[in-house]
């Protein structure tokens, strides 16, 4: 009677510790993909750069990604994203391995927070800039840019897809740390 | 000696959940503490308005926030994690009370994750125009409007102190949940 009891919890225990490893293989996963979609970002506003095919003697119509800070704070945001989610994939693997590990996930869960925080910020920044260059706003005399720098704004504004994409993988991520966390024992 | 090991293990199972109930209280206090900086946030922001001393016959020069759709997402913003935070304050006092609850706490991290991305959003948006309305921007045109709107500027300026208050105190939210969350056993 004492063993059929133990034998059940052990087989809990077990199939407990085969969704920890699901869990961790899934985390692993979207780490990898938010590592693309942040890393992809700051390529893609990186390298933009559109020079106007008519320009006079002196002067070269030319935008850069880093003629506004708001970009370059985009671009330096997802790159230290990116650095982070690649070392975070070490302690994914650890989690893989051993899954009843718990400090460890805390430590993940506040650094989880402070990236999220840090990709929001220079996404939703970036943004902002980007729809007044698509709108302009009439009250400010700030004029729209994109009528002249086409590719350029195309460009801006798609490099941004990555970002809330990271985002969200983000929260899903913080989600399932903590799911984990309450159902560890 | 078995009665006097319940005895130990009791007396340790109730400092823990002495600490629980400290932790909770403390989540309590951050609580308000966000709700009067979110709140005092989107009051500053949402009564922005300045007339500026000369105008012609026909058009008044004027300021206000909803002249630029960021500053109206940053109230909106602002607001939404106010009215969240009120109600999260009923599910604090339920964890001063039951410092053992574990799944409301995992719903409390996941929501508190959702806000701080709002938050965030909402903020340094508004964080990058407040920039472009104090510098400009020469390349683009866009020129500075923080010599002829001054006080309008120090309003919507000081206005992004308490969303960013806000933030940190929602990363120490989260990071205190996670931490209960593994110490519970």
């Amino acid at each position: 009677m004492a063993g059929l009891e133990l034998g059940a919890k052990d087989s809990g225990s077990v199939r407990k510790a085969g969704v920890h490893r699901g869990v961790a293989v899934l985390d692993f996963i979207l780490r990898l993909v938010a590592l693309i979609a942040t890393l992809a970002s700051a390529i893609a506003m990186g390298t933009t750069d559109e020079s106007l095919p008519f320009f006079t003697q002196f002067i070269r119509f030319r935008a850069k990604y880093n003629d506004l800070p708001t970009f370059t704070f985009f671009v330096v945001a997802n790159s230290i994203v990116s650095a982070y989610l690649v070392l975070s994939l070490a302690l994914s693997i650890f989690h893989i391995i051993r899954s009843g590990a718990q400090s460890s996930r805390v430590v993940l869960i506040f650094f989880d927070t402070g990236m999220l925080a840090l990709l929001t910020a220079g996404a939703s920044a970036a943004a902002a800039i980007v729809y007044l260059a698509h709108k302009g706003n009439t009250r400010t005399n700030w004029f729209a840019i994109c009528q002249q720098f086409n590719s350029f704004c195309e460009r801006i504004s798609g490099s941004l897809i990555g970002s809330f994409g990271g985002i969200i993988v983000f929260i899903l991520l913080i989600l399932m740390s903590s799911v984990t966390l309450s159902r560890r024992h």
